[in-house]
């Protein structure tokens, strides 16, 4: 069988199963980062993903800047590590190049991901460069090292029935912007195509309200993660590892002016995009019923950022569905993309 | 300019003159291992290596299997561990795959894998896969992180001139078994052909040396780092890192008989693979040479490794340079392979 016939978790599910583990490993394989316990005050937390020309980004072309290549290559890191609540500290940076590049090209990469270091606080530590083979990919692949207080990491593993479902800011942009990158030949709204081809070009990772939430603690906060797959694919993740379901209400999806004005243009439901687009880079997680006014006022006071009431949690026998405002439910069916053609974290 | 132009070292400068380090760095770029401090009784050490397709290896051919790939994927970094006196702990693997590679190649890769972390007691904690696009190649880039007590990490900055230049093992037999490997047409004696080949193919990381003289401190091993760009090259990175200089005996550099054999075959000096060759992830070290005799015994004693003694430290300026029995000496030229048609730490 060759392995673009596998999905990308059941290759992760072959490969990772019964790895043996030693002392300090708190949590291996299956959340957005490692955690590990080395005997200090905090926990470390550790995560590694990579962009690959060609499937992450296009070098050539007139819609990226190398410097953008980098700004992502590392938000999408810096957007896990906000995912368990933990501060983002040290960057290793491992560059597969192909021969021939321009050097600028190079220093203007690293340069987006300095940039992007200086913005969160997080040191360039080390790393590794290689050649790659004539006619070969750039690759920048990143493992971000954070630390997070002891009883303050927030998993996927803690929702619980009754927990209500919160999300920072909008979902769907990042996959309209996609959209407007991969046609660009079609007349979009200009305004709306900027918006939402940023949210795709350059991700804000939400470290700021990552840490807050994670700050008020796991009894508090009872699951996080971002959404990087897709709200669809997210919340599956979350409902696998808390043991739990959820449904969503479709009224209450926070989607911008932007995606309307997009959708509006080619004729789609701008559902389709909030529920099953990647690369938002939203925090997802649960709160329990209590203290759901005071998360969402501290979090929208203190940084600015919407926080959105989206559904609730409920047994696991009820399963993933989503409602529509007139009652109807339905099935809510995972449909992110295939990440053997983009990648996954394991 | 094409990247090409620059060597690796010149690049790796260019990317991190000057990188903002924040709290918690103890040393960044410029070793072996990046050194970290959480706080707890141990330093953090980190520290990335990638095996890229047709740069390191071949996935084609009878030659190798991708068990084999697996674990010198791991090994690389493992030594990178060992020769800061460290204790590889955590494992977190980035697979770029190319579509259509069958699954059955990846599960032995990374069966190899774990067979290397349980031989050293590392746990593979996490990691990436990424999809690459069509006909590109296989990159396997791992971040290992290890941990080390206070005081007793050695980095390559610390030996002094009078010091005693040792290693553990033999050099230059890696670069013959490559040589066996872009060569398979010729005829070669057996027996030492195999020798050298699984030196290249299936290199040891000398962990429980580089641990042992690590707890030994840095007043007895006073700098250290492993010969994996050739013992030129890394002779020239202690002389940087140190401020010294260095003297290499020629007539006491460990060759072994299949070493010896293979450059009689080939009508080679043997000196050239021992001086110039690479990835013999042999240690490379410093001690105060009043401790030689005790060091030398303690590691042979408890890991059967031999060690030898191959030179001395000097002033900086009497630089780099080799000597014959006789007494003639020579400048030694740094004449590693080019890393960017491999590769290099940053």
């Amino acid at each position: 069988m060759d392995s673009s016939k596998l999905s990308e978790f059941a290759l992760i599910a072959r490969l990772t199963h019964a790895l043996p583990q030693g002392p300090g490993v708190v949590m291996g394989v299956g959340d957005d980062c490692t955690i590990l316990d080395l005997g200090g005050e905090q926990l470390l937390l550790a995560t590694c993903d990579s962009q690959v020309e060609g499937v992450h980004f296009l070098l050539q072309g007139a819609q990226t800047r190398p410097e953008l290549i980098g700004c992502k290559a590392l938000a999408v890191n810096l957007s896990d590590i906000a995912a368990m609540g933990g501060e983002p500290r040290f960057v290793l940076i491992s560059l597969i190049l192909p021969p021939h590049l321009e050097t600028a090209v190079i220093e203007q990469l690293y340069e987006g991901l300095r940039q992007e270091a200086v913005r969160y606080g997080t040191s360039i530590v080390g790393g590794n460069i290689a050649g790659s083979g004539v006619g070969h990919q750039l690759v920048i692949d990143i493992t971000l090292l954070g630390t997070v207080e002891r009883g303050h990491v927030i998993t996927r593993a803690g929702a619980k029935t009754g927990d209500v479902l919160c999300m920072t800011g909008t979902v769907g942009d990042a996959a309209a912007g996609l959209h407007t990158l991969l046609y660009p030949q079609l007349a979009y709204p200009e305004e709306a195509c900027q918006a939402v081809r940023a949210r795709c070009l350059t991700p804000q990772a939400r470290v700021r309200e990552g840490r807050l939430l994670g700050q008020l603690g796991p009894e508090v906060v009872t699951a996080m993660l971002d959404i990087s797959d897709g709200l669809s694919g997210d919340v599956q993740h979350l409902c696998e590892q808390s043991g739990v379901g959820i449904a969503i209400a479709l009224a209450q999806l926070p989607v911008s002016p932007a995606l309307l004005a997009m959708a509006r243009c080619v004729a789609r439901d701008p559902l389709d995009w909030a529920l099953h687009g990647g690369e938002d880079y939203e925090l997802l997680f649960t709160v329990a019923p209590e203290h759901v006014a005071r998360v969402r006022q501290m979090i929208q006071v203190q940084t600015g950022t919407p926080v959105t009431v989206i559904g609730m949690v409920c047994a696991a026998e009820e399963g993933r569905y989503v409602t529509y405002a007139d009652g109807r439910r339905e099935p809510l069916i995972a449909r992110s993309w295939d990440h053997l053609a983009a990648d996954a974290d394991t």
